[in-house]
């Protein structure tokens, strides 16, 4: 085409296809504020370039939709991904610059789907137990293929003829929204509460405004029945709780965050009337700021129930989320997290987050949160304990299981300081689509190692994870919150209590964080049982081992330390028994020491373990993990002070206070109303936590005598300094 | 004092003491020069606000001279360390500030080194094996004490009273001098060729210049005799190579290189004559420049031999070695690193230094370089071959033994990718100062394991280090370099033959780099023997284990390996027997993979081992080693293609490449004169490397036939790339 035609070409174009304002996210104004700030507001200039080097790269080359036929991470998996990808950038990049070769792309490439799609069989790669795709081995790929190039096509389609625009929405978009949620298996994953549903509902929905199509968008809204049992606002009522925490626990929430939010700016602009960020109180909006307050210092996703490490807030699917949330709420905390995001969407709302964020430069603030888990916020919960000075984060997890991506990790807790893993998650056992470590999918040790209680630092009793490792059983019911403070200057603290993880057990856990000049956590996992059983409460730490104040035997050959749930995948390493009253275990991690110091006798074991035992395939990290075990015990009281001190820096060659500071640790009482335990520390310092054992009104008053001395409060606890 | 009182001190103190330059390494002229350019220059600034910082902070507290009871680590150990780093700091204060009291805070602080030093005993943690201090266990660190407070000395001599300098000259700076140079054991160690001795040299003739007693400075420079046979020229003489190679390797090269370079500008300031910068062709320089070469992508020591690897170029010990190299070499090159140090010291070579770095911003170019060692040379020698484009080092290690620090890892190679250790080495076992591990001292494992060749991706026969592991034996030979180019495009190559590491042995490792678009590592290692032995070539490697084309048992019990030089602490995981013509272990590393591929044959044995068995005190890293075993052979050529290929990165969900490129891998011809291997790729490239196994002139000519085809060439090698 010479230069003269294709300036001909053009005013053909807009002459005819034009005046149509794209309905999903992009204005036609906005289109207009973006172009005109693109050379002076940081985040539009790189989420343009970036979008451009992805267009223009897809542009140099053939456009290639090959017949599905491989796994994840193989070729055709890569390219139906990278094909939605390079159809949105261009779409944009059409709407930005006015360059009719990115609509022609986009036009060309959906043909071809076009010429492909209705013919094509299940994929297969289908998995057994789940819904098969068309275009990828499982239906989600392909509904999060709809999401994206739904958008393209809004953007592009007033560039399209109506013969092409007829074949495309026929052949493509009414036949993929046919198959998402008519077809048999569609139908149930379309209606289902999962966050492959809600992609489905997305995919379909957002489908229904480009194409004017009622019946899509209210069968998205409240379910293929229409009777509002399933369906987006189902959904939105039944995933999240009212403080916004999704129930399959973080990592999941960055994922499902996406189509929740696509969809709803869609519904927003399309029918404002059903005020979608007003629903539950501003669900959510609530959803986006628990989602990032769910990180560490440095930005990572806290790893509990299935999550891998790498996730951090500037994943991909938290960026419309942060631009969206930011538009219709106007949270300005959330603008220093889109800042270092780095990149907006090019969207209405990445154009109102990029304009607020580019002259704004305050810190993002993660503060201390109790999070409650279940719809009506009953089931359980997750604290997120800090000292923000000295960046100690501690994570108490009592939240209900979180499906089949939940861990049997019931009143586990995790440690953070100075944006360091202390005592680490083990998050999922997963290798995001590399061929060799299961097609790139959840990994067998996902289950039999990863879901179970032994990964976790919490109680595991006879060896047996919580609820006989069935998730669904772990389903009908969470642990209960005693009380919790995390609103003094000194200290922050939870108590939860659960009776169902074990039948005939109840295991309490209190954990308080100590803030200020030297910062600790107490930790006090108590256990009550008609029968005796065998006790371990397991702490994974991260690190390598400074010293022990016990005798411990260093295994010469090494065994697994058991044979299922998990137990099967540790190898013992050393186990010692105890010299003291209280049992000291040190180690380095980064520039800092950590002990943990904990109550022992002569009946207590203390194992150290490695993962690596059974590992046939090399799936796991080997990783470490110390074990107090009590054999044959009712009732146990494990009192433990976890300790950061000192520091190491290698370079100057300096060490200070690289011995616990634990001076005496003692469980001063312990019946079944009240516990008291006491700390003191070589720099002269002597604490006291005094709590009720269960839930008390604030003006409850409550006294205990113990040698001599009468320690009195009201309320739940007291905390005394000397 | 009151004011009028301390003005009327400052102006008396000004009368009497003042008009005495310092003499050691910042002259009266420097000093009004870094005073002028404080607030500009901002390498001086930094310098001077740390330095001020160190000195504000000694002056708010109480001076504590201790009696010298403590192990490494403990307080009075840490307490002398931080005395004279705030001697020094407060002394350069003095003269930057004419804050008086400053120098009145050194002057009483040597007052009560005075009052107790004369009457010390030998340390009560005396070394078994080694001369011990009075005021820290070893006598070294006596040493370093002096080289920093006779520098503070020499800056606030001037302001101090006749009474007290006498004092202080006579019962510190004299008896330590005396204690060091001329006791039985300090004499001994005065005259070693050994960074120990240089220490001690440089405390005594810096010592002699500042209280100008020549007798101190003629033995410091020419040792106890004054006959050259040891002192400060010969240990110049004996500790480097021509190239600047320091016998122990680049970790001890950092430490030496302090007293090297303090006393050197010592020497230039007081006896130019002796045109100490030019001594050997100007090796101090070279040494300078070796040390910052032998360094990784992101700056950190390259760990052969014992080596820490927190220390990089950013190291106290270097700051001052980099500044005088600058001032007496004015080598542009060192200004990136001084730049990256981010101070300066505050002598007139960090002035000029700063002011030569503040506006120069090109980068720090690591080379290509095959740095001899020994003092002529010819004692074998370092290869560092690199492609800078895509940040791949490979260093390969045929020096000599480097004494009691030095490692039997002759022939040994370590591998860098993108700044990340691939094929690591594994350092040495220390954690500095901290007591719990042996005193902060090397830990036993350090001998019996980190010392021993199984430690080190090298060739190991019958489960015995070279030399027996006798470092005495090892001191004897070295490698010899057989051929070396690395000046091409596109290969960096070397051979190198040991006959001394195993009696009746001939070990040749010819190890290459392919740069370019895929660069890649060929690795042939020849051996051939009189009898029949075991040959266990062993690759220590880093990173999570992908894949591999062979089937393996993995252990159900882990036993250790072997139960002698350092066999015994590695646990056995798993072992292969191989599948095909060669085999392949993949694995990941941040987010790259990388394959090992190796001829294999039906005789060879694959096993995966862990570092971890008999680690009695959890002293030890868990780190990986993947090992080829030939039982009873005596001729075999161990052929391996070592690829990094593909990319992961999480956050995006993207892989590519996990998959090794190598498609075939051949031993195409080996006879005793030649070897040709050959190696294609899945991306259509086939190699050829061919060489003649002896040492050959530049000019000779050489064909070999292979299957009908010939091969021609002219010196020692071709690579033919098709």
């Amino acid at each position: 085409m010479k230069i003269k035609s294709l300036f001909f070409f053009l005013i053909l174009t807009t002459v005819f296809y034009a005046q149509q304002q794209p309905v999903l996210l992009l204005s036609d104004s906005d289109i207009e504020n973006i172009k005109r700030h693109l050379d002076d507001v940081t985040l539009l200039d790189n989420s343009f370039q970036e979008l451009k080097q992805t267009a223009d790269y897809a542009l140099t080359n053939p456009i290639d939709v090959p017949l599905p036929v491989d796994n994840g991470g193989g070729y055709t998996h890569a390219k139906h991904k990278q094909n939605y990808r390079d159809m949105y950038a261009a779409a944009v990049l059409w709407r930005l610059t006015d360059n009719v070769a990115y609509s022609k792309f986009v036009e060309e490439m959906l043909l071809k789907y076009a010429a492909m799609y209705p013919k094509l069989p299940i994929h297969p790669y289908a998995p057994k137990n789940q819904f098969a795709g068309k275009l990828f081995w499982q239906s989600l790929n392909d509904y999060v293929w709809v999401v994206h190039s739904i958008q393209a096509y809004d953007l592009v389609k007033e560039n399209i003829a109506p013969k092409n625009r007829k074949a495309i929405e026929r052949d493509v978009f009414r036949s993929m929204a046919k198959f998402i949620s008519e077809s048999e298996g569609g139908l149930k994953m379309f209606n289902m509460i999962h966050n492959h549903g809600t992609w489905a509902l997305a995919a379909v929905g957002m489908t229904g405004y480009v194409l004017h199509d009622n019946d899509m968008v209210e069968r998205a809204l409240y379910g293929s029945a229409k009777d509002k049992k399933t369906g987006f606002l189902k959904q939105l009522d039944a995933l999240f709780s009212p403080d916004g925490y999704y129930s399959e626990g973080a990592y999941y929430e960055r994922y499902a965050l996406q189509p929740f939010m696509l969809f709803a700016q869609a519904i927003e602009n399309n029918q404002p009337e059903l005020r979608i960020f007003q629903y539950r109180n501003g669900l959510l909006g609530k959803a986006v700021t628990t989602m990032f307050q769910m990180t560490d210092d440095v930005g990572r996703i806290i790893p509990f129930n299935d999550a891998l490490k790498e996730k951090d807030i500037t994943s991909e699917e938290l960026i419309a989320a942060a631009d969206i949330a930011y538009k219709n709420y106007k949270d300005n905390t959330l603008l220093p997290i889109i800042k270092k995001q780095g990149v907006v969407t090019l969207t209405s709302a990445g154009f109102a987050a990029a304009m607020a964020a580019e002259n704004y430069n305050k810190p993002y603030d993660r503060v201390s949160k109790i999070i409650s888990d279940g719809p009506n916020g009953t089931s359980g919960g997750l604290a997120l304990m800090r000292d923000s000075v000295n960046k100690v984060s501690l994570i108490f997890k009592y939240s209900s299981q979180g499906m089949n991506h939940g861990h049997f990790d019931r009143l586990g807790i995790q440690l953070y300081h100075k944006g360091h893993e202390i005592l680490p998650d083990y998050g999922a056992v997963r290798f995001i689509n590399i061929e060799a470590k299961g097609g790139g999918k959840y990994i067998k040790e996902n289950e039999t190692y990863a879901h179970q209680s032994i990964a976790h630092s919490t109680l595991i009793i006879d060896e047996t994870s919580h609820y006989n490792g069935d998730w669904h059983k772990g389903e009908e019911h969470s642990p209960e919150q005693i009380f919790a403070d995390i609103d003094k200057d000194n200290i922050e603290i939870i108590s939860a209590r659960d009776t169902a993880a074990y039948t005939g057990v109840r295991m309490q856990r209190t954990v308080a964080l100590i803030k200020g000049e030297n910062p600790f956590i107490i930790d006090i996992f108590d256990v009550k049982a008609d029968t005796p059983h065998q006790y371990d409460l397991n702490y994974r730490y991260n690190g390598q081992v400074m010293e022990t104040n016990f005798k411990y035997n260093y295994q010469t050959d090494l065994k697994p330390l058991g044979s299922t749930f998990g137990y099967e995948y540790l190898w013992k390493v050393a186990e010692g028994k105890v010299a003291d009253s209280f049992s000291q275990l040190t180690w380095l991690n980064n520039e800092t020491f950590y002990t943990i110091n904990t109550l022992t006798d002569s009946n207590s074991e203390l194992i150290f373990t490695k993962v690596g035992a059974n590992d046939t395939e090399f799936n796991l990290r080997n990783e470490d993990g110390f074990l107090l075990r009590e054999k044959n015990a009712t009732d146990k009281t494990f009192v433990s002070i976890i300790e950061p001190h000192g520091s190491f820096d290698a370079v100057p060659e300096l060490v200070e206070n690289s011995h616990s500071a634990v001076k005496t640790l003692k469980l001063l009482y312990h019946d079944k109303d009240y516990t008291i335990v006491s700390v003191s520390f070589s720099y002269g310092k002597t604490y006291t936590l005094a709590f009720a054992n269960s839930k008390q009104a604030g003006s409850s008053q409550h006294r205990v005598n113990i040698a001599g001395d009468t320690i009195t409060w009201k309320g739940n606890y007291t905390f005394i300094e000397k």
